[in-house]
């Protein structure tokens, strides 16, 4: 059989969570919160169960959904939306990814993709026929050369992937960086996948500088968010993808063959949460700042270097006075060896450049955080 | 903007839903149950989600689920499966169909699909760049020429999509196709893929001839199945795809960046249902038999004719006798007017026969059947 995947083999977040599994190692690998979703959002959601909201929904999503939606977007954002048309309810974000991409790329088209690079754009590109065009960025600062960016533009080139805050660097694009997009994606008339799951979690009073922010750079944008990264229920597989009228109504006759509709029960429950209990979304970046600056502090004696980060539950760990290991190698021996799961860099890379660098998740309970860090300082 | 599928517009299950509702219809048009899914499965669910299993589910699904459909499986059908490796759970059938014409279908290829067909087969097919053709069977029989599928093979031939029992005839396969079929496929090397959603629902005592059973026709298919369909559900969105081993492996590779997994509560309370209280399923037939003999039966004095029907929860109904209208135009009518929404038969052709037929959904309490009869009496 001819793969048309040839190149992918079981994800490395499943491959990881799997071997801490079994060695009985703390998981900072797959990002996932060890805590559990808000007791409100569950008390709805088996309220939904149990009254027999239990069929189809609308493909594009439960309308109270799309309403909500659309009022964090003004309150946060400023920017009006029409909730019917633009927003449309996705099994999980990694759905509405791939329904954006299969809905602008056709075979030869280019798409640029910044590495390290979440591990489903490409995929996603090529199974729509595409080409992936990576651009790597190097630590410590993962700063974007938009005239490198210029001239890896194409006459294939079909799109940009844009990805803020970014997994799995925790960096978050600047007002510099937009301006930049912003010229490239008019000269070239380019369209932009904006992955913004971690939306609302930046740190150190970091801005997010969303593409919905700025409506001629929407215009041209698929922008993607998830629940289970804001409401700490991943399991779920809850998202959605937010486009102009013309662009949304091409990503919904696809996400209709695709799944057609995501979990009902779900959809409600989250609605009234957004409706009743928006400052659990609004405390969420507080909450993250704790658990970051409560593992730096107890990394401090370690021998491990920590980069800058500024949003997402990621924090990146260079551990060149720790070991002479490949990242990879030393993943390996931390889990098994060390009992710490951890995800290395370079499979983020078309190109690894060689750094020493892993990623931890800071979605644990402080209690895990300080174990983890604990066995860290003695290496 | 391009479209991708100029020729797709909103599903006709969702305009009809919709017009159902706009004009307080009844609603026999898109086909989900009209009753809630059994009380221990929702507390299953709930129990669950109250205790905090709302992360990610491993990718290819809860172990303890594929198990359970192994079971299922060899209980029914007498064969043997590796649970771990064969089955898939997907975020519904059709994210499953999706992904298992992703596997297969490479640009030029051809699909060869029966109609009247579900409506997601060919996007999926056009999507991978693939082209479906097209074999129309006829009222009152639908029967299949495997003569005419012959002709129909070229050198791109890749895949034939079966459907048993048959959305939206109501026909199952006979031994006779099943041998004429795996002649066709042996001969030509043609993979299947294998829409059995309403497997446990066959009326009259008719078999299911499913795929599963020959172990042999199993080697070139992907078998896709639906607990919407079995555990009134629809609104979950849980399937599955089973398929030989190197096959599971490239469709796991797809639908890893397609969903990744499905909702993790589900999968959990699912395969406590097919545990504890497998006798839902074996009642299943029972139960839908009992639907339609009363839709049939209140249906006696009108001036429809009733069509064959030997499985799912769909009804044909010839409207020779009513009406001058096309079947668009007639269902049109019928909602607006009359009050009953159904599905025109045309919709399920590339190229319509001009049939005089409407597809009527009795997955409903027995009222709403004998309201909705007592209204097409009097037409
Ligand atoms: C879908 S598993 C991957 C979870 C995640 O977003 C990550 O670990 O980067
Ligand atoms: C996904 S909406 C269509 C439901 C259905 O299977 C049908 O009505 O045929």
């Amino acid at each position: 059989f001819n793969s048309k995947l040839p190149d992918v083999g079981v994800s490395i977040f499943s491959q990881m969570s799997e071997l801490a599994n079994q060695f009985s190692a703390i998981n900072l690998s797959q990002g996932f919160p060890e805590f559990d979703t808000p007791n409100f959002l569950k008390s709805q959601i088996t309220h939904y169960v149990q009254h027999g909201v239990n069929q189809y929904s609308p493909s594009s999503g439960v309308p109270k959904l799309q309403q909500q939606i659309a009022s964090l977007i003004q309150k946060k954002y400023a920017t009006e939306l029409n909730a019917a048309k633009q927003i449309t309810i996705t099994s999980g974000a990694t759905e509405a990814l791939f329904v954006a991409i299969q809905t602008i790329v056709r075979p030869n088209d280019e798409v640029i993709v910044f590495d390290p690079a979440y591990d489903a754009y490409k995929p996603a590109i090529e199974l729509a026929g595409g080409r992936s065009v990576h651009i790597a960025l190097k630590a410590p600062d993962y700063t974007i050369n938009w005239r490198t960016v210029e001239q890896k533009i194409t006459k294939h080139t079909r799109a940009i992937v844009i990805n803020t805050p970014h997994n799995p660097t925790a960096k978050v694009i600047t007002q510099q960086d937009i301006t930049e997009l912003k010229r490239l994606v008019g000269t070239y008339k380019l369209y932009i996948v904006s992955d913004e799951v971690y939306e609302h979690i930046t740190l150190d009073e970091q801005p997010h500088l969303s593409v919905l922010r700025d409506q001629e750079l929407l215009a041209q944008s698929f922008v993607i968010s998830s629940f289970g990264k804001t409401f700490h229920c991943t399991g779920w597989k809850m998202g959605y993808c937010i486009a102009p009228e013309h662009l949304a109504s091409e990503f919904r006759k696809i996400h209709q063959y695709v799944t057609f509709s995501s979990f009902t029960p779900a959809q409600h429950a989250l609605a009234d949460m957004l409706e009743q209990q928006s400052e659990h979304v609004d405390s969420l970046s507080d909450f993250y700042q704790q658990k970051r600056d409560l593992l730096i502090r107890h990394l401090l004696g370690s021998r491990f270097t920590v980069l800058p980060s500024q949003g997402t539950y990621f924090l990146l760990l260079d551990y060149s006075d720790v070991s002479d290991l490949n990242d990879v190698e030393f993943c390996h021996w931390l889990v098994e060896q060390a009992g710490v799961a951890a995800i290395p860099l370079s499979v983020f890379y078309q190109t690894p450049p060689g750094d020493k660098v892993i990623r931890l998740c800071f979605a644990k309970n402080d209690e895990t955080l300080k174990e983890a860090a604990h066995i860290l300082c003695q290496l």
